[in-house]
């Protein structure tokens, strides 16, 4: 028998991480690992099920970073279809339901690692659950949405309708699958824009952008009821002006931590319902309890308050740290900076830091500037615009963010943003980066840098 | 007339800018601009020339990025086909010479910018003179290529031989050029690997990747002679060890800063041949004598030593700063990291910081890692691999360099690492990094963050 046991609940990202990482720094004689996954499913990609659904991708194996059976080999005791109902902190046990036989039973932990994620938000309306709306959180989601699909046929000729509610990261991802599937879509976008992660400024010409790849974006709409036909399937989506008929309905309205558990069991959540932890990822208070992934709140390092992100590279980096620490290691997670990448065919959208409204929100001033350029340098084949939106702290002129929309090459340079936000850079800082230049990569003067040097120039134009 | 009279050598990047900039903060009553240009081209991108030359853009114009018309509607007095032959800085003049007519005068100035370039590295072998040996630094030397290859002919069936003497970045992306003429490309290079700016076995790579593209590399080779054939026109390169048939020879060997002018007249030059200045890009020890651009030398931030780098995108920062310090305004160009990027086809070459000699020559103890990962999540259709290897401090695990060599989308990674390096971060601090993560655009764990990561346990592994 192993010194000591640690329990893990949840088998995605954050759990089976930390998992695999205690168990690197601990043998089983050391160390015995027992994890709860309520699903049939586990250390899968979710952020992938957009380019499964849109055939991008084969599904759902190549989804699966890792199968149960290979977490087995490497001795962790992984239990499928298993869900804990309920954590006795003070007695250091949980409770399990075996969901094929039925089976419940307690099992005592040392340490233990709550990674039990996010839930689709699903508004109450009429309809919600009608044959032919799908959520596409777990692969679950995405096999019934392809499942749906077929259903629906793809008859030559006949018009194929899809409206996705909701246009963040997955609304718009899922416009474009869908669109590559043939619909028609029509993207129903509660906002003022769609992209709410980015100022509605950006996300005025992600929809323009949308626009001119085929993708209708109704702003302002919000979705009433869903109305099914006689067959049963849903058939239109309402809003409160109209109707939209649908022959598919996609839900990408966002998630929310999974943390009910945790809180019945007297974890400390915070004010977006995620669970707080310290540096480590311990839950705060509690020496062996450890909490990661989208069921946590992190630490905005800009803003210097809690948020939920739910993103699978922050879910994988916390169960490395948790790993770390339960292994003997050390770690932390020093927060995020809200560093996002997203695309629409060969639209890309970024972002980092805070936007206008987060800065007002904690009580900053800002100056910003947005340009123009292009992500090769302009004579060099294949040049594509780019637009640079860049946020200061007013007088200091602190970085406070950057939001990128443009083509093929243009997302990922958002990275040296979200460096500088890291390293506390100033945008006059900033002008000076080293940053590569050749033409096939970059105009001479990168857009990132010209952002900067205007956004130096709104600074000190701003005086004080 | 005017207040004051600035006075700038040179009419490339660096000293067109600098007039640019000043003009911009000070009018023609306040500033008179004097600039001299010894060529018939200003402000033009010499990177762009190998794209020009394989057929990629269309030359010369769309290279220049200013026109010397341009320039001149903005009030600078620009003398092309000028050449200054003196400076004489305690009497504050120059002495130019017209080249069209002959004529040489004295003008003063009250500021004056060195801008003077550089010059292509041209070893004395016998025949380098002879018709189809080309450098490939200025315009001209664009066109004399282009010409040479219509002499050559591009006759059906006719093998036709090009040799790329020196396998830098001019010499590799040359040899894409010459392979995307229809041309059957050996580069010679007289180091261990190509790229020498990368250590040899990221070098290895990169020879390995360019012998896939068809493209041969002969290490260890060095030219010792240029035949001409019957008809007077290169024939061969010889090496210590044999000959190498040649329709034309393209030389790629780097360049030295132009910088005999800035001697004569006594200003202070660093141990690789540039000028030197303080922050501000004054010359040493001159209040009103500024320098910048490929003549000069300038801060390694990393090595904390001076270094000679000739780029495009530093000079434009030169002559950012020095308009605004002559225009009356502040401006400082802290130095560089080191960065470069660059292509071979659809292989991408990438590097900043140190690489493992440079560390070892200012006694810097430190470790290494190298990782295999893909730019894309490894299931998203066009994920490609790409290589990263990492260069930390021993036992502080401060970052001292990185150098990528992968396919498309790898290259501009090394921003990421340009801008920690900046930053001063640790390896440590690198893996907590919030990077943009989406199937499309990264594998869940950047492979800057997986490197960072495994360059982290070679910290805590070597001990101290």
């Amino acid at each position: 028998m192993a010194a000591e046991r640690l329990v893990v609940i949840g088998g995605d990202a954050a759990g089976m991480s930390a998992a695999s990482q205690a168990r690197r720094l601990k043998g089983p004689d050391e160390l015995e690992i027992i994890a709860f996954e309520r699903s049939a499913f586990t250390s899968y990609s979710a952020c992938g099920i957009p380019y499964w659904v849109s055939g991008d991708v084969e599904g759902p194996d190549d989804l699966i970073a890792r199968t149960p059976e290979e977490h087995r080999e490497r001795d962790i005791d992984l239990r499928m279809r298993t869900e804990v109902t309920e954590i006795d902190v003070a007695g250091r046990r949980v409770r399990a339901l075996d969901r094929e036989s039925g089976d419940a039973y307690w099992t005592g932990f040392d340490k233990l690692v709550i990674a039990t994620g996010a839930r689709p938000v699903r508004p109450e309306l009429p309809g919600i659950d009608a044959p032919g709306v799908h959520g596409v959180q777990t692969l679950g989601d995405g096999q019934a949405l392809l499942d749906s699909l077929d259903a629906v046929g793809s008859g030559s000729g006949k018009t194929r309708r899809a409206v996705v509610v909701g246009a963040g990261y997955i609304g718009v991802e899922m416009a474009e699958a869908m669109l590559k599937r043939g619909f028609e879509v029509t993207v129903l976008n509660r906002g003022e824009q769609p992209m709410a992660t980015l100022d509605p400024d950006m996300g005025k010409l992600v929809h323009d952008a949308m626009d001119g790849l085929g993708i209708t974006t109704v702003n302002g709409a919000s979705v009433t009821k869903i109305l099914t036909g006689p067959d049963g399937r849903v058939s239109e989506v309402a809003t409160e002006e109209r109707t939209y008929p649908a022959d598919v309905v996609v839900l990408g309205i966002g998630v929310e931590p999974e943390a009910e558990l945790a809180r019945e069991a007297g974890l400390t959540v915070g004010p977006h319902g995620g669970i707080l932890t310290d540096l480590a990822m311990r839950a705060v208070g509690h020496e062996n309890v450890w909490a990661g992934g989208d069921c946590v709140e992190v630490l905005d390092l800009v803003a210097g308050r809690s948020r939920h992100i739910a993103l699978g590279t922050h879910a994988n980096k916390h169960g490395q740290v948790i790993g770390s620490n339960v292994g003997g290691g050390y770690g932390t997670f020093p927060g995020v900076v809200g560093t996002a990448v997203s695309k629409v065919c060969d639209l890309e959208i970024a972002r980092t830091g805070l936007r206008e409204k987060d800065a007002r929100a904690v009580g900053l001033r800002y100056v910003t500037a947005t340009i123009e350029s292009t992500q090769r340098a302009g004579y060099y084949p294949g040049a594509k615009p780019m637009t640079v939106k860049m946020i200061a702290e007013l007088r200091t002129g602190r970085l406070l963010g950057v939001q990128i929309v443009g083509r093929e090459g243009s997302a990922k340079r958002v990275d040296v943003a979200a460096v500088a936000l890291t390293a506390g850079m100033t945008v006059e800082q900033m002008t000076a980066l080293d940053l590569g230049y050749a033409p096939p990569f970059s105009p001479v003067w990168d857009p990132v840098l010209v952002a900067a040097r205007k956004t130096v120039a709104a600074v000190r134009g701003a005086g004080s």
